[in-house]
């Protein structure tokens, strides 16, 4: 059993009691013992909070608490967190945190006063994206020879719908005031030093490279204007806030800057409060990592993993991830019992009454026609191409029989499921 | 120290054996331990091959040697590959695998016999992209909702080249036999076999779910047409070859099969042989995995990383990834060392000369245009829109600042990084 306190328990903090609540067998199961997310510490103790776990506003008390294994520091700022993550190390307990300031300044420090005390922080990148594990486990085999990064959602917001709806920088940075995606004040984000934060922490893992914000080139996406898109488009580039990290012979190049990237990149898909990660590695080549880079949930999903790591020290994770005493009992699901949607080729004798022939048949096995293409094929047979709304593997594979039997249908229908 | 067996030195063995010696400094600093690739078992010793490691054809003797702690087996297919690992498994020995097949019919029973010995299987699936680890690190907080993945870069490529280039399926199939990426015999990828491999392992890692494949769906893309296409771009569609996992409430949907994907999913640009997973978890939402998912260099970046892996067991990864005594010696870049193109936003007099003395401004600090956009601003003014020519970020600077000077120049420059 690990009995976990949780310092500053605002949006992420309540994700994560309340995610150990809700998903706790099967977090539990993997973990390989019970997490007990024991108690909270806020500024506040009246402030209204939708969250399970016991409050208090004595952090000292939780600090000295014996009981209390791994020390989840939410707070953020620098200065207060540093003071607090280091009493908790003095103790003994592991850290898991989220404050990617915190380790832009401090990171070698902690690891020095860590040792072998658990300290983890994939939530510090990236929110939910496990890029800290890719980087420090998954590609242990490589040199990185580059990373570039989408790690600001708020600017990616930005950028997409300056590029895609033509809004105006200010137009747009007043819609993300009002969506809660920026701050009153949104210099950290426009301006880089949030991605700035995060390029330190993987140059770190990629090349044990200590810099701090200062030392690097940061600068925003505040100065973009229309003619700039514009320009991007008419050369098939798009415009991104991107946190750069190349390795040149002995030196490493870091920097945050919006850049123009060919749309051919896999990087320029990524679009909205997304985030993206590519990074190149000497034997692997490039790997890219994608998903929510903020978010109470996806951000607690990395704290919480973090939590697991510590809790599977020393044994390693289990093979297939669970042992197999811990499944959910849950069954595979009979062929039959699919359900999506289908396309289907059918080829048919050119003449009236066919298409109603064919409708005819879907509809008899509960099967309705969403969208269809007719195409000529010589000057008996043209090709129906349709796709359907949602239904039964069953039913549809039923469907297909009749259809081969019928005597306006000239070959052997084919089908393809459609993934919505 | 660990000393490495590799059992089958093909196109991924000789890699597994060459990356370990090329990449050494930094995969040992990283393990916190040397790895010693020792000794190689091949079937015929007189074939020449482009690897350092000593061969043998003796695979008892290696399994017997106490000397050897890791065995990896890259000897492909599944009875005489299950025989070796039982064996080293009984040894203590620990393992590493990229057989797919092997896992999708007896990972349960390898799991029971490995108890905590290290049985490690990251290349399996999806060669070089750190999706197992991923899954079973990253992800524990989230009940998967679904996964959906290309996993096959044969198929992959296969299915780009038709839908890009309009070229029909026997011919595609006839070049990709011809490049190498498929086999003489193709209907273990294009059937789609491959892929539920692949598919079975992951839905192990999420779901507990212990299937074969012939409990599952398992259809390839031998029967997609030109007519298939142009209904997929009809309706802005991509058709990619999928394995699929969903948990519908207790019942776990596991299929592969080619499929009709909407052209707003990230996985409709993963293109040519290029693997990409998508996972949505209940909490962290969607995260997608990119990357090669074959070639021998990537599938061994897979291997060593699970090789770290056991050398790290017990203590944890490292923090940063290394510790501090372990540096490669690496410095940060200066600012004005950075070298790339330059995207510049002039707006200048529109009168004739002004883009002459633009361009000599740019030349005497080594500068050369790349591109031109003008665009008008008024009557007196328009933008010069350029990208350069690469050149270095101390010249771009010291150009701005003359141009801010120049008179012909109205607003102060603006200036954007270009990264191709």
């Amino acid at each position: 059993m690990l009995k976990i306190a949780i310092i500053g328990v605002g949006t992420v903090g309540s994700s994560v009691a309340n995610i150990l609540r809700d998903n706790k067998d099967i977090i539990c199961s993997r973990a390989g013992m019970q997490l007990i997310p024991s108690i909270g510490v806020v500024n506040n103790l009246n402030k209204k909070r939708d969250v399970s776990i016991k409050l208090t506003d004595d952090i000292d008390l939780v600090l000295e608490d014996d009981s209390i294994d791994i020390i989840v520091e939410l707070m953020g700022g620098v200065t207060q967190a540093y003071e607090v993550v280091k009493k908790a190390l003095t103790k003994g307990k592991a850290v898991v945190t989220a404050n990617k300031a915190l380790l832009a300044y401090h990171r070698y420090e902690l690891q020095e006063l860590a040792g072998d005390i658990p300290f983890e922080f994939e939530a510090a990148v990236a929110g939910g994206i496990p890029i800290i594990n890719a980087l420090r486990e998954g590609l242990t085999a490589n040199h990185i020879e580059s990373m570039k990064g989408i790690m600001n959602g708020t600017c990616n917001y930005m950028l997409t719908r300056m590029i895609n709806d033509g809004v105006a920088y200010d137009d747009i940075l007043k819609e993300s005031q009002d969506l809660g995606y920026a701050e009153a004040d949104p210099s950290f984000d426009v301006g880089g030093f949030d991605a700035a934060h995060k390029l330190l922490i993987l140059a770190s893992i990629a090349y044990g490279i200590d810099a701090k914000p200062e030392d690097i080139l940061i600068e925003g996406i505040e100065n973009i204007t229309s003619e700039d898109i514009e320009f991007a488009n008419e050369f098939d580039y798009c415009v991104k806030l991107l946190g750069i990290a190349k390795k040149v012979g002995k030196q490493i190049e870091l920097r945050v800057n919006s850049a123009f990237i060919p749309n051919t990149q896999m990087l320029t898909k990524v679009d909205g409060v997304m985030n993206g990660i590519s990074v190149i590695g000497d034997k692997v080549g490039e790997t890219m990592y994608y998903g929510a880079g903020a978010g109470g949930d996806a951000t607690a999903s990395a704290v919480i993993a973090n939590i697991v790591d510590i809790a599977r020290r020393g044994k390693g994770s289990p093979m297939l991830g669970f042992k197999s005493e811990n499944l959910e009992n849950l069954i595979l699901m009979s062929k039959d019992d699919i359900k999506t949607k289908y396309y289907l080729r059918l080829r048919v004798e050119d003449k009236t009454g066919a298409l109603a022939k064919v409708s005819s048949i879907l509809a008899n096995h509960n099967i309705s026609i969403e969208k269809m293409l007719q195409k000529p094929v010589n000057k008996t047979c043209v090709h129906l191409l349709l796709s359907t709304h949602t239904c039964m593997e069953k039913d549809i594979n039923q469907a297909l029989k009749t259809l081969e039997d019928e005597i306006v249908v000239t070959k052997k229908p084919a089908m393809i499921r459609i993934e919505d």
